[in-house]
């Protein structure tokens, strides 16, 4: 008998929120051994049939049912999946129920399609976020910073980009962000382009180890990589903070999604739909 | 009575995975009113009675009793959260048990942390995808092409960039772009830089209405953005795709997720954890 459980995750689409509700539920596990079998776009009973042919599979080889996080809109799928040997648990069948007497509303059953020019512009708002914070990056352009949603500011490689562009593909924030270098810690002031749009500047610190290891990786053995360095640009740049008023956020504990929606928590951001 | 049914979305984290539970439901409602209010980061008692005040008063405003969908690794705050006037749906509370049995394993209950190093390296993987994806956007380089996991190839604006950023910082792709020119259509073959890469090669198209709309808003009354343009590069675009057997998909009514996920299906490549 095989030490990992098989969990599969299908979906009649993406998969995305079962995946993100399976990784959620691994954090409270060390080291589950576990075997993810992802099957997105399972939208016919052609391919349902072969989910259940391997779930019934996983069963045998493992000698126990697998578990099986789904997001299946259609009734008869549903039904279908569950005849596996499967644990299934459904998204759909879990949760719509009581939405549904809520919103005082039937569910429409069938798999959401793009809304026609709806979903379009959803998609255009994203990918012109996307685009603002690419043009906007590291300080690459300052005309029209007046647009930007949110501006972060901090040293090289603590984590601005990542983030500026987690915030735009995700919550279509248009972020930009700006590089704060040893001459802008010498004049100990915001750098010029920054001072009009002091309201929109959102500081990110990390600890000096961490941005070491971190450039290190870029430039290994630099004086821009060393520790002493790393030591000197982040004092300068919280005590910067400090005197400016800016709000700031310390990065090193925290992963890309963290950042994003802290950040977006603090400034009073609404997340939009 | 108002319209509306309240939805609280509270986590002791970043609360993604109740958003996107919450996204996914709320597709099968057709212009569902709903009030959504995202409470991330409820980690502690007196955050939660925050929240519980904040539902209490929604019940009475409603009504109703709002409904409650959250992820609270912490016993008591869950069971402070089921006190409110909510309805409450709580993830862990909902699938942790048939988890927890099938892996032998009782869950940790604490709110997961950063694991150190590991999730540095994930961080720093992520990262460095993004970074890859910046300095492959748009053909802008290509030494070390031969580094990418995948290799985007289309017209400009069918949605090259926004996918490979997403696969990057989403799942860990190094993905590059190229944007095939009226020249490579002249000469009717993959440009050079492509040819010792075909095999990574992934061909985009989109209808040409759409992209005659979005290229409109960028450069509005060009030839760029005419429709017979836009025609004539897709249909090019195409006969290429087919005359070197590159493998292509039709992005016009495709989300950046789903965009990205279909691609990674059809090439069979794994989802990294």
């Amino acid at each position: 008998m095989p030490e990992h459980s098989t969990l599969f995750l299908v979906s009649d689409r993406t998969g995305i929120t079962v995946e993100s509700l399976v990784r959620t539920l691994l954090t409270q596990f060390d080291q589950a051994p576990v075997q993810r079998v992802v099957r997105p776009f399972c939208d016919d009973a052609d391919k349902i049939a072969r989910v259940e042919a391997e779930i019934d599979a996983a069963a045998e080889a493992d000698g126990r049912p697998p578990l099986v996080y789904s997001s299946l809109v259609d009734l008869d799928l549903r039904a279908r999946l569950k005849r596996s040997r499967g644990r299934v648990f459904d998204i759909f069948d879990l949760f719509l129920p009581a939405l549904s007497e809520a919103l005082h509303q039937p569910s429409i059953e069938h798999v959401g399609l793009a809304h026609g020019i709806a979903d379009y512009k959803d998609y255009d708002q994203r990918v012109e976020a996307v685009n603002f914070a690419l043009a906007y990056d590291d300080g690459a352009r300052l005309r029209g910073l007046e647009e930007a949603d949110l501006i972060l500011v901090g040293v090289s490689r603590c984590g601005k980009t990542p983030t500026c562009l987690y915030l735009a593909m995700q919550y279509k924030v248009r972020a930009a962000n700006f590089p704060l270098t040893e001459d802008d810690f010498l004049e100990g002031r915001l750098p010029e382009p920054l001072r009009p749009h002091r309201e929109r500047l959102y500081g990110l610190i990390i600890s000096p180890e961490r941005l070491h290891q971190i450039r290190e990786e870029r430039r290994p053995g630099s004086t821009y990589a060393s520790l002493a360095q790393c030591r000197r640009e982040l004092s300068a740049a919280e005590a910067l903070y400090r005197a400016e008023r800016i709000p700031f956020i310390d990065s090193t504990n925290l992963s890309i999604e963290e950042l994003a929606i802290e950040i977006m928590q603090q400034v009073g951001m609404e997340r939009p739909w």
